[in-house]
């Protein structure tokens, strides 16, 4: 029999009203024929209240015990979802992850799926239950002991479950009902996107736009995952949300295909440094160290053996970063005039696979900011990616003029 | 190293608060140089919580998925405790049931122990860990599916451990500081005993002092493990609490050391039923197969081949037993004139297992309510207990006088 995988979220899940909701989207897939693996998070609020629990006990806590004690959240849903399908006299049982085995690395509270064994769940798909739902977010560790898979877990384990069982897409039902051109916050001519490619995805959410947590989108592409997300709170057709899937399901696509801004950059010059080899390892290096996270990097033309040195990192990271910077100075590894941080800017991305068979479009981008009297600070590129650093003051209006110019309202 | 088990009821974990005043006994008895495993209940309106999502979701619910979302409230707390230990230097951790693994049969919401697998934990002991933290009232099922024990299975399964790991004494922390001579509500003159025999204990639990479950206490027995009741919410001496043992654990006892009051009886009487061989079967199999919790059973003395038959039962299944009579009366099983039923009635008992050798105890009990100008109903007797049926007005009356009488105030 053809199987789905279906996702559904804290939000998606909160009481019992919207548990037995979320029960009615997954018998509509039974009565189509299909075998469903149902990945739950816990109902909203409880993993707070259970994190809450363990931090007020313990500071430095053991990760093994936090892992037992935030683990139980999911399992409730689980339990509570099977319930609500054989209500429904839809034939279900519910596993933990132990049960499963879904085996992870023995990093507690951050562990990575290492396998999915298929062969409990299938025997019992075999002896006619129709739906099996699992605890997200969780597994079971070397030392035998239950592991959580730290932010976006859930997510990361219904995409894990897809490519483990082979099944014919994973749907994610959260409150959002899909993949837009750009934040509809931003501008109301933002439009739902009924296709993206997985390297689009990519680049949107490192940008900001928090469908998906990162990771899981990664491991649909590596195991070719068709993943849809769509809203657990609309009435469904089969075209709803946005499918995210390789290139080649892609038939046609723009040269552009989102807008992304984020606001949480700073730009960070270091002037007048030596320039000699080795010193962009010299600079990086310790800012690494440092737990800096560093995004775009430019490096100036070079004059009588100095150079100006430019990159992009979070704002809450300027003040890690100075410091790291003027430590290296101190130390006499590294030889700079000053450090110049601007906490005043916002990064914007165009995004398209198109581009790599399209020309023009950093011409576009650029001339549109320029009729806009939009000064671009940096500019860094990628395949499918164009971002500049601009003042943040001109973030709407730098994605407003951007999402006209490349008229993304249009499908 | 000498080991204990000490079981923390929901009452006593009910916030990180009394988590950490628990946590902190169990220290003193890790200092003290014991190795010590904790069961602990879930925090006191956890499990009813999650049993009204089962309820609520489902009428006639699957106990598999019952168990999955019950089971999870002890783990919560195991979790919690064990770390609550850490932060207090004490090397402990968690375990849920199937890790232990502690074996059960399948009766899902309603399992009893099979097998306590003592290797996992004891090596654990043998590398260091002083305490082990076990969720109580939850085991692995033949199925590899979690159960539970159903009611009182945080006790069952602290005594279970007890004999497993051959404790040398099992603590049952509750809201209670004790086994008292009669309820102190009844009489400010009831007295706190400091050890009772297992078998005077069964006699009181089955009688309304509820302050272990009947269950535990008859594997307590069995295993002769020695439990010992005491508050969680005092601070204790040695000496606290009340030591349930074996009868030779008792060097002296006096003929009687309790006395029970149970209202919750109801009185019933077959008249002129036919006196034929097979009839108290034809009387008591109906009334079972109608889940008629029988208790005393008087037959009087037969007249012209016919009898009076009296039985007492819980109020609450009067409708059914003469339902039960009635049907078989018409099915011609059963020959009887009338069953009459006294709803008005409270059965008093004196329970000792000094009575074994001491001789004059009914005698006194019947003298002192008949001075009180109590009549009695019904008598029956077993080898430690005497009990009756009077009015229920007489109660309070009747436990007072008999705790005068045999001067249970007295140590």
């Amino acid at each position: 029999m053809p199987l789905l995988v279906m996702k559904f979220g804290g939000t998606s899940v909160a009481t019992l009203d919207r548990i037995r909701r979320a029960a009615k989207r997954v018998g509509r897939e039974v009565a189509a024929g299909y075998d469903v693996i149902v990945i739950v998070s816990a109902m909203s609020g409880e993993t707070n209240k259970l994190v809450g629990y363990v931090e007020e006990t313990s500071q430095l806590y053991d990760a093994r015990e936090y892992d037992a004690v935030v683990s139980s959240g999911e399992q409730v849903t689980a339990g509570l979802m099977a319930l609500t399908l054989q209500e429904m006299s839809v034939p279900a049982r519910s596993w933990q992850g132990w049960q499963v085995p879904l085996r992870t690395t023995g990093a507690h509270a951050a562990a990575r799926i290492e396998e999915i064994a298929t062969e409990n769940i299938n025997t019992k798909f075999g002896e006619g239950m129709r739906v099996a739902v699992v605890a997200g977010f969780q597994g079971i560790g070397p030392d035998g002991r239950v592991t959580t898979l730290g932010r976006g877990g859930s997510d990361t384990t219904a995409v894990a479950f897809a490519a483990a069982f082979k099944a014919e897409r994973c749907d994610i039902y959260t409150d959002v009902d899909g993949v837009y051109t750009t934040d509809p916050r931003i501008t109301d001519k933002a439009r739902k996107l009924d296709r993206i490619a997985f390297e689009e995805m990519l680049e949107l959410a490192s940008l900001g736009a928090k469908v998906l947590q990162t990771r899981s989108v990664e491991l649909a592409m590596r195991y070719n995952v068709r993943l849809r997300v769509l809203s657990s709170f609309e009435e469904q057709s089969d075209e709803a949300g946005t499918l995210i899937c390789a290139e080649e399901d892609i038939v046609e696509s723009k040269a552009v295909n989102g807008v992304a801004a984020s606001r949480d950059e700073a730009k960070m010059t270091l002037i007048s440094v030596a320039d000699r080899p080795g010193i962009a390892a010299a600079i990086f290096v310790p800012l690494s160290e440092a737990g800096v996270n560093v995004d775009m990097i430019i490096q100036n033309i070079s004059e009588e053996g100095r150079t100006d040195m430019t990159f992009s990192c979070p704002v809450a990271q300027v003040k890690r970063a100075e410091k790291a910077l003027n430590d290296a100075k101190e130390a006499g590894d590294l030889n700079f005039r000053q450090v110049v941080a601007d906490t005043e800017v916002a990064k914007i991305s165009v995004v398209g696979i198109g581009m790599r068979s399209q020309s023009g479009v950093a011409a576009k981008m650029f001339q549109t900011l320029r009729d806009e009297g939009i000064n671009i600070k940096v500019i860094a590129t990628s395949e499918i990616k164009i971002s500049v650093l601009v003042d943040r003051k001109y973030t709407e209006l730098a994605v407003q003029a951007l999402h006209d110019a490349f008229e993304l309202e249009k499908a």
